[in-house]
């Protein structure tokens, strides 16, 4: 059968693919009085005095809410909250089978961002953290923006921020392979969506200073006045201070490094024969990359990466996201900082060795099962460190609990 | 040790009483293709297409949420939605043990009405059905009634109408054993919250004639200034056309059936004597009943029920709520009306035989197997009769289903 009609049969035999299962057993009335009534006054109770003890109480502390409204769904765009489901659903699965994160689908069906962040904020006793997933840009960051403002536990975009780290991982062991460092290169991305600005932001701020975003009107300045909003003028004033104008072409000239979430065949062989030597390529459009790897490679690329699991150096969220959380809701942490993100694309990085390190080999596979265990244990350290961690726990515990919890050694 | 400590030893050994689970395996790239990216938008874009398909590609139709803000927990009141997760996760628990349902706890941190339905109804698609839980009185109602108007889905306030239909089970046995039937009976009922009200109604739907509710002023009548609401004048329209005006002591005098759903000792030894022959005492108040069992008893009561595990005739909602919900999943219903709940009280009552019924036994215990497949038939059954059910299936297969499901034969 094709892709398509084993995809449906799977998703039709077992009628969706999540469940809500019971860890306590009820088999007689004594269970039935600890479980329920009269017993579970106890824990309500001990709640009321001090609501920090719903994470001893409940599964709230293990149980993340994949919030969507459906309005960019994969690369299908805003098909609507009921056809999203399947995609939160299947976030769960990863959640669940990569990390031990207990992950529910929780779909809108609304495009209004107040009413998004009203009914995230009153979900929030039965959630310890909040990811966001294919809600369409600008709209996500203003959501995004709020939630994390206005909620104690940890809020991710993951569409933005876990493509975010692994790009970054990608890069960081790509430069590496060319001998360039983060601070010198010039990077050039394509697409100003949620991956994009927030690609752009994590480039930044881990330190790579010559930055240009472009959209479908070319290269984002300072001043520009055509197809701009509060976001693009925000990116605007930190980046391109070169003030490179003119389209995806002109920008890429000298460019040390691409990074394409945008649309297929933005880029020609003649864009990347531009480039400074050694050009790194992440093309990530989905399905089809803004260049494909036999031409980028052919055009003198030394390292390409797209989203594709066909091709080498796939970027994968699935490295990231699960672990990211993992050790966000082991610390208790009270959100998914900077410093958190950077820890995770190092880490990823770190598991391709210098011995192993080559062109087609930049990024750990979604199934080493290295990932979820080490990018935890990371994160954790990382937000003890920064300051937004509420329990302190040993980090190689939390490695340990995602071995234990995912059953992937 | 105690209930207390086992209680809270069973809470914090799980962390929590549920997980949410993967129903497919994710072991290698193959499966994360079907799973996730890029096969999950084949069902996505069916569902695009054909809304209704949802309940095909995923678990929507079988996922009901348990809905609370925690104003009226168990019997400790307004402990507020943090604290309310415990006794939804146990329900969560007892829909999946009994039934099979998949059901999962929202907590919402409100008390405003228009926020708790607009929430909801935002969540719509994810979910096949709604439970309210432990949302006080006289608000409840308001809820309710908006959700079930202006959703398509079953919404059902277990506090009112699973009680309803097990007290009615419970009355449709007793009044066999004392010879006396539904449309004869004078019923009086004490207390008017969620519980109180929907007794009222379904008995009313179900032939009784004579009802009078007593709050703690007394008897409620048309036309009775002191402590009245838009919900106790409605029952005052309907009820107590007699006028009797008064104390519940007034009011129980020539009663057949006693309900109570107040406080504890509400109801005096004399008041049972001032009873009709063989009154029926259906004390539900928790933990300690409006008249203890053994003093009823002395008193010359016929039958006794209480909320209570340790005495006989306990009513217990664990033997309707998993029941009807599985039938109106199961048949897709758009809603769970009277036809279903009255199906119920039948099939509930129907499990305890002529040769078994005795004044110690008018109800089926919660742990009989036989419970949850047969409840789930008949409200199947009824939902087709109805004119409610959106899928026609043999009455016979969804008690099976549940069988299959629980495990319990």
């Amino acid at each position: 059968m094709s892709l398509r009609e084993d995809a449906l049969k799977l998703h039709a035999d077992h009628r969706g693919k999540i469940s809500v299962e019971s860890k306590v057993p009820v088999r007689d009335s004594r269970d039935l009085s600890l479980a329920y009534s009269p017993g579970v006054a106890e824990p309500c109770k001990e709640i009321a005095k001090n609501r920090d003890l719903i994470s001893t109480y409940t599964n709230r502390a293990n149980m993340v809410a994949v919030v969507s409204n459906g309005t960019a769904v994969l690369g299908l765009g805003d098909i609507g909250a009921y056809a999203a489901m399947p995609v939160m659903e299947g976030k769960a699965v990863l959640f669940k089978s990569f990390a031990g994160v207990d992950a529910f689908p929780i779909c809108l069906d609304t495009k209004d961002v107040d009413k998004v962040v009203e009914t995230v904020k009153l979900l929030a006793p039965t959630f310890g953290g909040i990811n966001l997933e294919d809600i369409s840009a600008p709209t996500c960051f203003e959501i995004e923006r709020r939630l994390k403002a206005e909620m104690d536990i940890p809020v991710f975009h993951d569409d933005q921020h876990g493509t975010a780290v692994v790009v970054m991982a990608g890069l960081i062991n790509s430069l590496k392979l060319v001998h360039k460092e983060l601070k010198n290169v010039k990077v050039v991305t394509s697409g100003a969506g949620a991956a994009g600005t927030a690609i752009i932001n994590l480039l930044m701020n881990m330190g790579v200073q010559n930055v240009i975003m472009c959209d479908s009107k070319g290269a984002i300045y300072e001043g520009r006045t055509s197809g701009m909003n509060k976001y693009k003028e925000e990116i605007a004033r930190h980046t391109n201070r070169e003030m490179v104008k003119g389209d995806l072409a002109e920008a890429l000239k000298g460019a040390d490094i691409f990074i394409g979430v945008s649309v297929a065949n933005a880029v020609t062989q003649d864009m990347v024969k531009s480039m400074a030597k050694d050009p790194i390529i992440f093309a990530m459009a989905n399905p089809n990359p803004e260049i494909l790897p036999e031409l980028a490679n052919e055009a003198g690329a030394a390292v390409v990466g797209t989203g594709r699991s066909d091709y080498p150096n796939q970027v994968n969220n699935v490295t990231a996201f699960p672990g990211i959380f993992r050790g966000a809701l082991d610390t208790e942490a009270t959100g998914i900082n900077e410093e958190m993100k950077i820890a995770a694309a190092y880490a990823i990085a770190g598991l391709v060795s210098d011995a192993e390190l080559e062109r087609d080999y930049v990024m750990p596979k979604a199934f080493d099962p290295r990932v979820g265990p080490t990018v935890a244990a990371a994160v954790a350290k990382a937000a003890m460190e920064s300051g937004v961690a509420r329990k302190h726990v040993d980090p190689e515990q939390v490695a340990q609990h995602v071995r234990e919890l995912t059953g992937r050694q």
